[in-house]
């Protein structure tokens, strides 16, 4: 262990944010983090994989958030109203760190790389809202459709947001886009 | 130009499903699929970049079918019923070559690389189907909710449809999970 460092991850993910902003994902190193942060190269690597996982280090806390929240909704709570509560729970965490989370975007948005893998987190971030409505007993495929429904409404919600400088409310974008998505479904036959 | 060859792109394409399926997608080469097919490696490298792209090389004729049925639904079509329709005549295409789809997404399950780049691709797909949607001057946010939504049930029902032995028919999967993706959405408020 070498000397205490008073978190030393979130220097180093402020750094990094930082950096990317001033000069793109590509051209910024490693090191250029690390000395960034006042930290070494070897501390980087104890608290991230290489420096895109700085960018998506928060995906776990946000998987546990939302499986949790699904499990702890009432259980006469419809599977898409358990969806709901989790994404709007998620969603005002990221209203409380708003310019966080656009700095992040357009970092993202900008790298064809990193929209891939922005893509296949939310992904997987669906698959576990999935896999946590069939703990609740809610069969297949409307635990899917439920899960795909709310991340496809999450994403489509996130960038209007984030793009919005009316500084609409994520919640409640979220809210009026699955009203939206019902809607929108309707089948004329 | 070498000497006339009948379809090598599809000779090429039949020898590495077959192949990706005997020895698995890792352990095969493009050596071993040209010369499965009776082709040489430069015929090859002249239809496909890596062995990765002869299972997505079908990508971009599904794109030019699902967007120019969406351009071409009756003026009259709702947003999701021109969705459905382009979806619908893509799944029957599929049904007709349903044991090459199956075998496919069998090689494409066991590797988690073509997980995501198959993931990939589908997006681009809903992309495309919304950037179609608002050529039909569909506003912002029905297009992009009605394309993702759509794709999202096309997941699904292709899942079942591949994994389900009792040969169901795709298109009637496709229809009957939109119509229980409208139901699954509907929010008690």
């Amino acid at each position: 262990m070498g000397r205490w460092q008073p978190d030393a991850a979130g220097r180093l993910a402020q750094a990094a944010l930082e950096l990317f902003a001033e000069r793109g994902f590509e051209q910024t190193t490693v090191s250029d983090i690390a000395s960034r942060a006042g930290l070494t190269e070897r501390t980087f690597f104890r608290h991230f994989a290489d420096k895109r996982e700085v960018l998506f280090s928060g995906q776990s806390a946000l998987k546990d958030a939302l499986v949790s929240a699904i499990a702890s909704a009432p259980d006469s709570a419809a599977p898409i109203a358990a969806v709901a509560t989790a994404l709007e729970s998620v969603a005002a965490f990221f209203e409380e760190n708003r310019d966080r989370a656009r700095n992040r975007q357009a970092i993202i948005s900008a790298n064809p790389e990193l929209r891939e893998r922005d893509l296949i987190k939310l992904a997987s971030l669906a698959t576990s809202m999935a896999d946590a409505l069939r703990e609740r007993g809610v069969p297949e495929p409307a635990a899917s459709l439920a899960a795909e429904a709310g991340m496809a409404v999450f994403r489509i919600a996130f960038d209007r947001w984030v793009t919005d400088d009316g500084r609409p409310d994520l919640p409640g974008i979220i809210r009026e886009s699955l009203g939206q998505m019902h809607a929108v479904t309707a089948t004329a036959g």
